[in-house]
Parts: C-alpha cells; structure tokens; sequence
C-alpha cells in the first residue's frame, strides 16, 4: 500500500436527464442536470462503486482539487483518496451535487426551460426521497447497477439510509454517520430561524432575488452562524476559543469583542459569498421533512424491513445536534430487523463536525470496514 | 396562613436620580430613572426587604396586575405574593426595571438630555456591576440599608451573586438560580447571533431607529426565536410540539407547518411589537461581560472571597443554557470560602424556563429557605 495522498487534479462532470421526475411534493421537473465527480475506476464486474452524499452545504466535489483552483479541496478528501480510508485504488467514488443545489446541479438559480427566468420560488420543494431517486438515475447514467457502498455523514447518512428502503437491491453496504432517524422539535427550530432569517431578508424578495441583481445575505450569514454553534459541540467551543478577547480587552461596544464572534461572523460572511438562498431553505425543508416510521406510525423497525444492505453506524460522543442516542435508534431498528449491523459511538470532542474531522479512530474504522466489503 | 393569593393591583413608580453614574465602561450619566414597584410593607426594623432582580426582557413589574391592565400579570407572580413562597405578608418585595431598560426606567430609548432626542446608540453599554450600583441607589431612596434578600433567575441571578461581592454588609441572602459564573462560548454564540440579526436589520439605523420611525422587528423577531430554543429543553420541545403539524399534513412550501414553526414565530412577533432593540443588545452585552472570576486570574473562590451572604443557589437538571455543572461551579467557590450554602438541583424537565415555572418541589424550596430568614 503506498502512502495516503489526496487524488490529485479531479474532473466536475454534468449528466442531463430528460425523463421526467415526480417529486414527492407531486411536483413535476421535466429535465435536469446533476453535477458529479468521480475518483478510481468502475471495475469489470461493476461491484466497487461508493456513492457519497451530501450533507447541508457540500457538493460533488468529494475529493482532489481542481486544476484551476488548487485551494478548492474536496469537503471529504481527508477520508477519500488513494490509499486513505476510503481507498480510490480499490472503489469507484461518486460525489453528486443534489437535486435543488447550487454547485452545478439544477436548481433555484438555474433557468426554467418553462420561463426562460430562473426557477427563484417556484423551483420545488425537494425531500431525501427524490435525491435518492435522482441519484439512482445517476447511477444508471454511470451503468452501476449495485453500488458496494453509499455514505453520508449527517444529512448525508440520511440519504444512505434512504438508500437502503428505496433501492434494496442497489446498495450492499451502508455508512450511516452522524445521522439521526428523524428532525427532533429543537432540530427543526433552529432550522426554521434559519429559514426565517432568509425569508425576511428583504433582499429575499420572495425567493425571487435573482431578477433584483441582490442576493439575500444578510439571512444566509445568520443563518450560517447558528448553523456553526450547531455544529461544535459546548465543550469544542470553549476549548477552541473560550472567552478570549479579539483584542485583549472589552471594548463596550457592539464590534467584534470575544473570538468566538469573530469566528461566526468570517463564517456567515464568506457563506453568504457563495451559497444560494433558496437552496438552503430546501435543504433545510429536506431535513426536516425525513422521517422514513412517519408511514408507518412511528414504527422505525417497520420502515427498515425493507432493507438487505449491511449497515455501519457511526455517531460522536459530543455531537448535540444528532447526538448517538438518535444513532442508537436507528441501530435499534437494523438489529430488530437481524440485519447486519456495526456500531460505533466514538469519543470525539468536535460535536456534530466530528464527522468531517481527520479523527484516527474514526477513520481506522471506516477503513476497517471498507477493507472487509469484497470486490471483485 | 391564608391560601396563596396574588397580591392584586400594584402600582409601579419611579424613582429620580441626579447623582451622576460612572459605569463600568467609563461613560456617565448624569441623570436617570428607574421604574420600580413594592409588594408588601417595610417593617420598623427595615430587614425585611427583598430585591427581586430581571433577566432579559422580564421587568419591574414582578407581581400583581395593574389596576387598567388585569391581563398583565407580574412576571414571577406564581412565586411572590400573599401566603406565596416570597410570602409579602412577611417581606417587603422590591422589583426594579433595570438602566438602559425599556419598560420605564432610563435606557435608549429615552430621551437624552444633552440632544433633546432619543439616545438610541449613544446609550451606554452597562454591565452587571452598573446595575447592581443603581439598584442600590434605589435601595438608599426607599431607605433599605441592608436587604434580607436579593433574588434572581439567569441574569437576575449574576445580579445578585455581584451583590453580595459589591456590596457584601448590604445583602444577608442570595438566591441565585439557574445561573452561571460567566457565559461559555456558546452562550456568547447565541447572544451575537441575536445581535447579528437586530444589527443587520436594515430598520436598526445604526441604532437611531427612532428618527425614522421604525422598528429594527425582523432582528427583534429572529433574536427572539432564537432564545426560545435555548430557554426549553430538547425534551421540553419534544414533548410540548413534537413533530405535530399545525394541519395534519406536510404542505411542501415555507408557510407554518410544524406547530414549533408556530410558536416560535408567535413569540418572535409578540416581542418584537414591544421591546427595544438596544436594550435587547445592551442585556445580551451584560451577559457576555459578567465575569467576576475575571480579575482574579480566573478563580472565583478568591472573586467571592468578599462575599459574606448567606446563599441558597437552584439550579434545573435540564438546563442546557446554564446547565446544573455551571450552578456547581458557583457552589465550589462559596463553599471554598466557607461561606453558609445551600444547593439544589431540580430535576425538572422544562429548561432554562424552570425557574419561572410552577414547579412545587422548587417553589417548596424557595418558601422553605426564605421561612428561616429572621425577620424582626
């Protein structure tokens, strides 16, 4: 084995669809893009392919670096390359830009065929669900028939749960980390603060911005900073910036004072340079609406008779956002099932970002794992 | 003992003050008032006085209804009043409204002497220590020389821990419950994220709204949302709301769709039609500068050296804004300094909220500990 190293200078690629999709809201899109990369190479017997799906703000680009753009690294190139845990000389990785997203797959900002205008408002209300579906089609497109693994971290596992009640035949493995069952009261709360944010911005306009030539920021950079504090976990927090002054002492005025706020601000600000609005308030609805027992009275271990895939769940100590009693819910459900399940809390102190984080025992783990899922 | 009853119709009253104030900051001013109610009689010995103290955006107005305002109940009107745990038949109650407040006393949106308009941003930033200086000037106008009790929740509660250190010959017993020594990082995260939103409301005008006649409502509203997540447990939210939809189905657009939506935005709407954002900003500040560990290297055994109190400090097992471990820390120093403390922790499920709440094992204990203060 040689020695870990990112994958180096990676391809975006786009794939059109011109068939239809009914979305769960019964909303119709009649033809769409998804943005996808991928690293290593589909073998002969197609059966070393992993999907890697998207947590809030993430995109396709998994790994690697463009060739244009060296600072632009995969948001999981840490765990995804040749050699790492993830091991490109061994599987077939796709990343995949959502469905609604604003990396290059269609969505709000794109123009509907229909208008000749962007979608803005009227673009629709995407779930979990339809992700799945549209990466399925993806995975036609790229004539997988079965993928070995699909992952996620987050909202991501979400999607890789998903995964194994909607397509049970087409996934062999699922990596569920830093997941929750279903959006919890406070979850939703502090999404819908988000929401709101955006929404009475009043360069929102509606959801229709971009004919208005502004952009919403002020609500994305809100937005982005109570995302952050949902992300670290109390004690990360106080360990990385604690009650440190910006400047050595108080100042009595309403200028950046305590490091922390430094930090939420350069966060929301360079968010708000990129993300679009009107994706962000579908994500969120996305994450709010999941929740596959609802169909099934609440009943989890209903919802999972379905699946066959094999299961690896991973949640985080200090994580407060899905916390692992949520991860042990869903655990709970796979062994009621007598799936194949593996499960570990690891002692990370990072909060809900641990999942993201270069952590060894983490990381071990899924390599591990990884290294026992035959290929061919 | 008659049964419990509310103390009826109060009538709040203000004090002048033409002594000049030095605050912490360093700015002065000259003149002010503070708005203040009283329950009960001063006895002839004048040590049965008890100083009630506000957090955020509670009041003066502690007790009773007013006489054209029977739905405006006081505040913690379930725990101080006739036969009530702060029993008035036996104390004389005292709540203040604090400088730079927005229900009677002096704050922003006063009018400034010196211009003749609102001070807006040119109010001063206070702090604790101020407001613990001011509350005792009002003690001197109302000739209380010492107080039996002062007594409050959150912030309320920092104000009378820093009571007994301002004024250590002045105060007999503290209460301080659901309190915390100083915020955490993540407290300072949530208070900037609510500045963030009042600040970059394009109705905030820097502060001097009122000339525009305008009200920054959108940050006010988000500010508020925000605290409520923080005020309510995850268990308490998941209880009261759940994943309930406010009309049985999912709709698949951004109107209201789970009842939290719901409420959530009806105490944000609510607040923001009467409270002001600077003092909402200047509070927020209060909190994030109360620190008394501070000048002493950080250890609050020797900040509380001074203190000669007796103290009973409460704090709620599913308190997650000021946690019960945050109460013990505050316990640690008393009893380091051999002062006489008492502790409890209330398990109850409500959050932060829980000290405002009709808990009987907490109001027991409040009636209790305030029954063994001698009185003449």
């Amino acid at each position: 084995m040689n020695a870990p190293a990112s994958i180096g200078i990676v391809i975006p690629r786009k794939a059109h669809f011109d068939q239809p999709i009914r979305l769960r809201s019964g909303a119709q899109i009649d033809r769409y893009e998804l943005a996808y990369e991928t690293y290593g190479r589909l073998n002969a017997a197609c059966d070393n392919a992993v999907l890697v799906c998207h947590a809030l703000n993430a995109s396709h680009h998994v790994a690697g670096i463009y060739s244009d753009d060296a600072g632009n690294i995969g948001w999981w190139d840490n765990l995804i390359g040749p050699g790492k845990p993830v091991d490109t000389n061994r599987f077939f990785v796709v990343g995949v830009n959502n469905l609604g997203g604003c990396h290059g797959s269609t969505g709000p900002a794109s123009v509907n065929p229909t208008s000749g205008r962007p979608w803005g408002a009227d673009f629709p209300v995407v779930t979990v669900e339809d992700w799945v579906q549209t990466q399925a089609r993806l995975a036609d497109h790229l004539e997988i028939e079965r993928f070995a693994v699909v992952m996620g971290g987050s909202l991501g596992a979400m999607q890789a749960l998903q995964w194994t009640m909607s397509f049970p035949d087409r996934i062999r493995h699922a990596l569920v980390i830093a997941a929750a069952p279903r959006l919890s009261a406070q979850n939703i709360a502090f999404n819908e603060v988000a929401r709101q944010a955006i929404m009475t911005d009043p360069d929102f306009h509606g959801g229709n911005f971009y004919a208005h030539n502004v952009v919403p920021r002020r609500g994305l950079r809100l937005a982005r900073m109570l995302g952050h504090i949902t992300y670290l976990s109390d004690d990360a927090m106080a360990e990385k910036f604690g009650r440190a002054l910006r400047d050595g002492a108080l100042k009595f005025n309403f200028d950046v004072e305590f490091e922390i706020e430094s930090y939420l601000r350069y966060q929301g600000d360079k968010f708000s340079e990129y993300f679009d609005a009107n994706t962000y308030l579908r994500i969120t609805k996305a994450l709010d609406y999941f929740d596959p027992a609802a169909e099934y009275g609440g009943n989890l271990t209903k919802a999972l008779a379905r699946a066959r895939a094999a299961f690896l769940v991973v949640s985080f100590t200090s994580d407060w956002r899905f916390s692992p009693a949520r991860s042990r819910q869903i655990l709970k459900a796979l062994v009621d099932n007598r799936l194949d399940v593996s499960y570990a809390e690891i002692d990370a102190p990072h909060g809900h970002d641990a999942f993201l984080m270069d952590d060894p025992r983490y990381h071990e783990l899924i390599r591990a794992y990884l290294s026992n899922i035959e290929i061919a």
